[in-house]
């Protein structure tokens, strides 16, 4: 029987306990329901009242295709909401060898105390001396802990960043590929982890157990028809393998939606430069990979290795809205330098979405000039150093307005938006204002239905059918995201019919419980629920369900749409 | 008749208005109707739809003993609150001889455009080159003014804090003694001045005109009984003149009340160095002076004139709240230290109170050691200048929390708390948690009835009676700052049984009015009731009008007293 791992980073004291209450649960709706449950709404991010939670998900090991998804959820430093951030990496494939399903990291030590890290056993838990690798980035980091551990070793790691507690922190899972390239980026988790003096979590090399399902046959019947599944959908079969999620620059920006100069525009002049197109063809010149799995199991391979112009690697887990973010939204164009940002980002552990929205934001304050990737590179790797200016950066894009005086700044509950403008993705938009995890393209991804035309076909310009969209999406998302799969299976998910029925039988088949339809809503609902009560504990209210006010004034060439819904009418959202 | 003046920073029009709807209303009223009735409540702060509003009081110019006061209001950039920040100084005495009741600052030019010099005439406004004074410490740039305007010059600055817009900036306005020495120093006003690239306001120097009471008999009978009233009270005629309000340090100290170590201690041992006699000592024996004005017309003179060693000027307004604030609550206890700091927030334009808790959290943060009071000088410096610590510090103890890490922060609403901790003076805490205001002690100051035993008796360690004391204050005090009456005639009125009908008196004969005792009460009431709902318009809600969690938690020394109010508890001190 999997177990939920409590280890107090104070008293280094650690307890196996049955799952209990929390039974059924795993992933998103199961770290959902402990913060919902366990921490205070009031309570400061990055006080001892706080909890860190990572949760397998409840398909976690059992070989499903694309299961192999870790939720990270606690009370968020950056929006002061809760917070699931969901991460790839072989740390939720490794967990149920353990007998693990979720690990919660309790109260913290002085803040002056060191940094450890914690060695995770089937049987025990052991803390070690951090200091050979506190202050270093990730990449050496994990070396070092390779050194000690061995080469396929599976850890997590706080960073600079996470170090210094900075709000945009995250935290760095390693990949198959034996990198820490694999983020949990948004929210600042890595923040949490820094706050209770955890550098890294390392599991057992020799962890060796496995899943058996408890249906075998009915599982293996329901694991090969959801291969078909994921096999048989364009995107999940070609696009995404092909081009990785940068096959959505061209897409989004023809749609007119791509936020350009920090969202002043929706369209890119120098697009062709930092397409997906443009990406594969310098990742093939380079002898780079344009397919790879974030964990053993993914047969979507939208990962990639993308070498440098010696051919060396530079960076992987390269995504659209990291190109966006560093390219369009500061109207960079060089690719090899946005890479060379996206490979910064995860050695400091500083989430790259808000990193773009941070960096456009110093440029409307003058701190840097528009475009300039150079200057961009010399920001980013202030940030966890002495350097005050990197505490500024690190600390996201709200903070960094009020730092340099800017009005002008796209945040919902604190958060940074993402690569749709939700002026012409207003699908998105509603997910943005509505979902508990603040600006959020993830957590009800619109823009499938909006521009990829899957699962439907609603008029990404127009309000009708928006909102119905958006709340169908976030419980879906939330459910996929309690079983552990990986979001892209959505694309697929939404084109077939028996998609649902496939799952469910995946879940009934590897537990030996009836798991119907009703129990996959209710599954995302539930844990929607939990999010928002925690979220209204935490003093939100509906006011804090809007996006800021100059999308509503200014607007958005090419389509010349300004964002129109109430906060009334977004309400509606919200289950 | 009185006007108000408009003035569009971006066009650089102006239009002087008659009061129309705002008509009866002067200093705090008035800037809390405009701000509540002009300003969007959910703007950004530093956007151009904040209005700045600077207000001369209902008795600004009758001669009145200390009606010289005048409110800055705005949409706060430190609390996202609506904000009535109060000042000394000559300019709320000038303004009636230009005819003046209010200006308003509208809109704001482009964040790269260059600062004006904003001259006020009775006919007209004209915008001047402020390139000189740009950067420059307040000082210095005063003393760039003085030689335009000449010696007497009237003057409002934003400050190099002002300047980079950063949440705890303040407005410093010329005292009688020819000095910026003045400063609407709470909530930001500062921010918004400079947002709107104004970086001076010099009234006319030839301005000529006088208030002239419509009932002139009625006036000389109520002036003279005024000021019978205020100097027949040990507080405002002996205590105050004779130690400023530093005579508070060993007052609270006794009490148990002195926040020490960032709000650890109720007690501070080296409270003998940096007490109010000690202030008083310093000052005599260097030539300096213990009894000034903050502006023409006040007989209570709690300023002074504090010099060097070597005799020189150092600073004035050297305020208890500061000598805590860089005192006790920072371990430090020299005072020739601290009263640098306090010419130093001075000359950046930053608010004492805050930058005492800001510097207090840095300590927390491991930034410098506590009670190191040159590196304190150095921290401060940097406030304004190029270098990203500056921003940190300067935009308060909540944004430097986050930068650093900290996760106890003794704020409300965003502002710092000042220096009387709430847990044993539990009446002012009541003022802390649900004045509009944010952490602010001015707005309801039941220290006087805690401690002083001015106005009646109640135990500052109990419960008992505290939400009633606080309404009753938060009232009283909204109608004096809307007479534009200094806060100290208080402790005479509340121990004076005719003075709330001499105060009316004043206001009946100044105007040729009826104004009764019920009209004085309505006037609080009124203003009260306009900053709850744009707050509520801003997004506030009951949960904000709460101390943090570690009040509540932590025993406070001596008494071993704690937080207990609830949320539900405080509501009962909103009017």
């Amino acid at each position: 029987m999997p177990r939920i791992l409590r280890i107090n980073t104070r008293t280094k004291e650690f307890k196996f306990e049955e799952l209990g209450d929390y039974a059924g649960l795993g992933g998103r709706a199961l770290t959902s329901r402990v913060v919902n449950t366990e921490v205070p709404g009031d309570c400061h991010p990055l006080s001892a009242e706080n909890k860190l939670v990572w949760a397998a998900g409840i398909l976690a090991g059992s070989g499903a295709a694309n299961s192999g998804r870790l939720s990270c959820g606690a009370k968020s430093p950056l929006t002061g909401g809760i917070k699931e951030s969901n991460s790839g990496g072989q740390f939720a494939q490794v967990l149920p060898r353990l007998d693990i399903q979720a690990i919660i990291f309790e109260d913290k030590p002085e803040m002056d105390a060191p940094f450890s890290i914690v060695e995770i056993y089937a049987d025990r838990v052991e803390f070690k001396d951090a200091t050979p690798i506190v202050g270093k980035d990730n990449y050496p980091a994990h070396e070092e802990l390779k050194k000690i551990y061995g080469d396929k070793a599976v850890t997590a790691l706080a960073g600079p960043a996470g170090e210094q507690c900075l709000a945009a922190s995250t935290i760095q899972f390693s990949d198959p590929h034996l990198n820490p390239a694999r983020s949990a980026g948004r929210g600042g988790m890595g923040a949490v982890m820094g706050s209770k003096k955890v550098k890294a979590v390392v599991l057992d090399p020799e962890a060796k157990g496995r899943i058996k399902p408890v249906n075998e046959e009915a599982f293996k019947v329901a694991r090969k028809r959801w291969l078909e599944i994921l096999m048989g959908h364009p995107v999940t079969s070609e696009g995404l393998p092909a081009f990785g999620t940068a096959i959505l620059v061209n897409i989004i920006n023809e749609a007119g939606a791509l936020p350009t100069k920090n969202f002043r525009y929706g369209r890119f002049d120098d697009v062709a430069d930092i397409s997906g197109e443009k990406i594969a063809e310098v990742i093939e010149s380079r002898g780079g990979k344009t397919k790879e799995g974030c964990h053993t199991g993914c047969v979507i391979q939208c990962s990639q290795r993308y070498n440098d112009k010696d051919g060396n690697y530079l960076t992987s887990g390269f995504e659209y809205e990291t190109v966006w973010g560093f390219g369009a939204n500061c109207l960079i164009n060089d690719i090899d330098d946005i890479a060379t940002m996206d490979r910064i980002c995860d050695e400091k552990g500083i989430d790259t979405i808000e990193m773009g929205c941070t960096m456009a934001v110093a440029m409307d304050g003058g701190v840097l000039e528009w475009g300039d990737s150079k200057a961009g590179i010399e920001l980013l790797q202030k940030i966890g150093s002495s350097d005050a200016m990197g505490r500024i950066i690190g600390n996201g894009a709200d903070f960094a307005g009020q730092a340099f005086g800017v009005d002008r700044i796209p945040t919902v509950k604190g958060q940074g938006l993402p690569a749709y403008d939700p002026r012409s993705v207003k699908g998105v938009g509603v997910t943005y204002a509505t979902t508990p995890m603040g600006g959020d393209h993830t957590a009800g991804y619109a823009v499938a239905t909006n521009i990829l035309k899957v699962g439907g076909d609603v008029d990404p310009l127009s309000k009708e059918g928006q909102i119905e969209l958006s709340k169908n999406l976030q419980i879906a998302t939330a459910t996929i995201d309690g079983l552990g799969l990986c979001l892209f299976v959505a694309f697929a998910v939404l084109d077939t019919e028996d998609a649902v029925q496939c799952m469910c039988d995946l879940v009934a088949a590897t537990h030996g419980i009836e798991f119907t339809a009703d129990d996959f809503i209710a599954l995302g609902v539930n844990t929607l629920k939990d999010e928002l009560e925690f979220n209204r504990k935490a003093g939100f209210t509906k006011s804090d369900d809007q996006l800021p006010r100059f999308f509503s004034e200014e607007k958005l060439e090419p389509h010349d749409t300004v964002w129109e819904y109430t906060v009334e009418e977004l309400q509606a959202a919200k289950v």
